[in-house]
């Protein structure tokens, strides 16, 4: 068994940036890697100041988003994290067995809480839910990006405290599998790609909205004339053809840009194309769902009972290896009961 | 309606210390508080060390003692806190509304942590536990003694911040029922009475046991001979009397000792007629219990089903009230989503 567990933030609808960044990912590896446990964390989503409406329509958004995007509930089990509590009760074990001090050093925890007047015990507390999120699952591999590496140690370092408390090899140590993924810029060519910044192409904008988009988008600030030479490697637009076009349409705007050999509003039309012809499909499954939302609520609900089955057998055995298992009789005697 | 929760660690069959400390209170309550909900509390018994097995024979020999003790599974809900999971959903909740700077002053925490070389992340989010023990049956008194009015502070603080944040006057705040508690001190005179000091009387020991255990008990350290007067209000044995003997025979006793009337193992053997008397029941009930332990389990059983079906109906309407309700279908457009 190789089981992959990924968790993605409710944020609403899918853009380009979260997308190339994973949910592509969570398509190819749902192929290589079946019974891919799939993610909606909910229960990460609420620390803070939050407003309820909005998250409730993020959550169905971003379910949407994944299906139409092409994660396939036949392949892997896609669902919303608050339908298997099961997460928050591996989480309090795990709590007693987490040192205070390693919560403390989480260099995010550092960063986020150094903002802040009043300190959210959720925000300390967040690396174990999600160390209880891959855990409950027994995923041994998490797909994340370079820059994620470090989530998972907490993660890891819990299975092994855990498996060394307990005596029992019981948690696989999630290994971090490394997706090439893509940190697409955002369109003001300013900081990442972010919904909130207003800079993103969302996954089911029409080919108009799309273009308006690209149309006015930063590109190499050194080409103010179309006689200048551009430089691919700094354009943010020349990233979206890597991610977008094939390899001869990256080489061949590689060369026309570097040469002069055509302006940017040729360069983007050919990026348009290639984006369209890989947004169209997921945006006619969008429509589809927007149609026929009960098919969103039965993946879901699919996803789930997959989830909770998993879960409820690791919980059983877990809570057994820690003296907690539903009691059946008296157990016997024991010295110094 | 005026529901009391209570909760007790699982610490084993009932000790006269805690039986008077607390249990007792707990069955005088369940005839004037119906439907008082009681909570062996599994989940906070794994912080730090222990051995599961031995764990495993405390949560059984509680459950049994405590329906010895005259618990009334008709009149209350007796259950083991590790049968209703949502117990850990709604603490992950309020961890992340729960200020850390609240939990970092707690006062317990402060005591038990600056002992510690590696402070479990459990030992600090334990009131927060504690406050979702309380909260998840909106309870509106909890029996304390005066020394525990403390610890309620947080559950009332968080009660108080959940429905200020999420703008629904939904959970009350919790109110100490101030019960009339004995502090008995240990047979050794020393300390707090505590199986791990070995300074106990078990509820269910014969009379006999309980004999060869008054009989060498600590009295009052002045009273070196039968012909010294002694000092009831300083000697614990007059402290037990105060708990088992009638108001005429603690006169009685008191005067008889203050005008060195009678030597202390007449005074011994008085005390000893009471506790026969009150304890005589719960001994048989409890070897009724041996002999029977299906009446144990369907105990727990029926309590924890009633537990979780209120806490099932918390745990949906708060899920609600935070936009974490189970999906039904696309939520209205939100100008933010
Ligand atoms: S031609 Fe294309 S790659 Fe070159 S600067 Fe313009 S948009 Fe960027
Ligand atoms: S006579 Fe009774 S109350 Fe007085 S010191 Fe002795 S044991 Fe204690």
């Amino acid at each position: 068994m190789a089981r992959i567990f990924s968790g993605i933030q409710p944020s609403g609808e899918l853009h380009i940036g979260n997308y190339l960044g994973a949910v592509k990912n969570w398509v190819r590896l749902q192929d290589t890697h079946p019974g891919a446990i799939y993610c909606v964390v909910d229960y990460h989503a609420i620390t803070g100041t939050y407003d309820t409406a909005v998250l409730r329509a993020r959550r169905w958004g971003m379910a949407k988003s994944l299906l139409a995007a092409g994660v396939d509930p036949s392949k892997a089990a896609l669902f919303m994290q608050s339908d298997v509590p099961a997460h928050t009760e591996l989480s309090w074990l795990f709590t007693t067995l987490t040192p205070l001090g390693d919560l403390e050093r989480q260099t995010q925890f550092k960063d986020k809480s150094s903002k802040m007047e009043s300190i959210p015990a959720g925000l300390l507390m967040y690396p174990v839910l999600q160390a209880a999120d891959i855990l409950l699952y027994r995923a041994d591999s998490v797909p994340v990006g370079e820059d994620q590496v470090q989530h998972l140690e907490l993660a890891r370092d819990t299975a092994r405290k855990w498996n060394a408390k307990f005596d029992q090899p019981y948690f696989p140590e999630p290994k971090p599998l490394l997706t090439p993924t893509r940190r697409i810029m955002g369109l003001d060519g300013q900081a990442k790609m972010s919904k909130s910044l207003g800079n993103t192409i969302a996954l089911h904008e029409t080919d108009e909205e799309i273009w308006a988009k690209i149309r006015p988008a930063v590109t190499d600030p050194q080409r103010v004339r179309k006689s200048d030479p551009g430089r691919p490697e700094v354009c943010n637009i020349f990233q979206l053809h890597k991610a977008f076009s094939s390899d001869e349409t990256q080489t061949h705007v590689a060369q026309q840009c570097s040469t002069a050999g055509w302006g940017c509003m040729d360069c983007k039309k050919v990026l348009l194309e290639g984006m369209v012809l890989e947004l169209t499909p997921i945006r006619r499954r969008s429509e589809e769902l927007d149609a026929e939302p009960a098919r969103v609520l039965d993946a879901l609900a699919d996803g789930a009972a997959t989830a909770r089955a998993i879960a409820g057998e690791t919980m059983r055995e877990v809570r057994g290896y820690m003296g907690l298992d539903v009691l059946a009789g008296p157990p016997a005697a024991v010295a110094s009961a």
